[in-house]
């Protein structure tokens, strides 16, 4: 059976770092916005189209849309739940291909049967904010406030989003088999020792 | 300063063979109940009664003298918290000495100026009956359901007493650095993984 590594992440943790550094120390390839890319190109969508309907979960979708008819609700559920199947999908082959590390989209979830090994990436506000102006230099109208709230709002939706799919919870930590805080941390120096585990673990 | 890891747990988790296991994978010492020893000896009282003051928390042991008079109550409450402060100087100077591994008694909080590494360890309730009852081959009275409330009910107990030091929670992720689920898990796989990410945590 391929060895799978899940990650799941705080927004602005480092996760995606984690789980492609990972990868790469591993010699196994990282999933993780190609699953979008993928998706966009078999559906005949739009990739950004495709990036928003899945960050989004119908329940965030169906508060956003009351008001607006039937017929704009019952599209965009039908959408959303489409992509998210079109995900699971490809999330499925590529799993069947072997050992992967796969990021986000309730991985963890879908590849139950794999008994993958499944990792959560989080830190404090603090370490979260820095990591995110940092990585968006350019965006000066990033304040503090604004980076919390997009914290907040973007784990609330990938909460959401696993939610549809399983009543085990996301970020609580009976979910995950290892739950690694890198506040304050380079995560590059975390990697090689978390390689290690991952190859005990499935030995 | 000193590298201090130190290890909190859920009850039957295996986080106390985890902590020494992983002291000596590091070659320095861990430090478990011969705290309640010292302390026993310092204060020239009886190590099973220690053990068991220091096991009860403030708050527990008030639920149980209700409707026994004040006095009895007081002498409880102060004896409680004379036995954790005991502990805790013990505490700082074994941190003082060097190097070395804690298990449980808060020691992440005790210790914070020390920046330890700390660690949870927790298991599902199925790993943890299983464990428990290995553990305790002779004692045949020990139902899974037994078992199950001495889990909740001595885990309730460490939550309580951490809270008498500190705002931050016992059990929640954001209040360690790396959270490790045993469930299934022989505990001496996990160790020398574990062993290096504690060496890349204090380079």
């Amino acid at each position: 059976m391929p060895r799978i590594i899940t990650i799941s992440r705080e927004f602005s943790s480092g996760g995606r770092e984690l789980g492609k550094r990972l990868a790469d120390e591993l010699g196994i390839p990282c999933y993780d916005r190609q699953i979008i890319d993928m998706v966009a190109e078999k559906q005949g969508l739009d990739k950004n189209y495709v990036a928003n309907m899945s960050e989004r979960d119908v329940k965030v979708f169906y508060n956003s849309t009351i008001g607006r008819g039937f017929t704009s609700y019952n599209f965009g559920i039908n959408q959303s739940l489409q992509i998210a199947n079109a995900e699971h999908n490809l999330i499925r082959e590529l799993a069947e291909q072997g050992d992967c590390v796969i990021i986000g989209r309730a991985a963890d979830v879908i590849l139950k049967e794999y008994n993958p090994l499944n990792l959560f990436v989080y830190a404090d506000i603090d370490s979260k904010i820095a990591r995110c102006k940092e990585r968006n230099q350019e965006k000066e109208s990033l304040t503090d406030r604004k980076i919390k709230f997009m914290c907040r709002d973007i784990d609330k939706c990938r909460a959401n989003y696993r939610e549809m799919f399983t009543d085990s919870k996301w970020g609580h930590r009976e979910s995950y088999h290892l739950c690694i805080n890198t506040s304050g941390k380079e995560i590059k120096r975390l990697v090689p020792a978390l390689a290690s585990y991952v190859k005990n673990w499935f030995e």
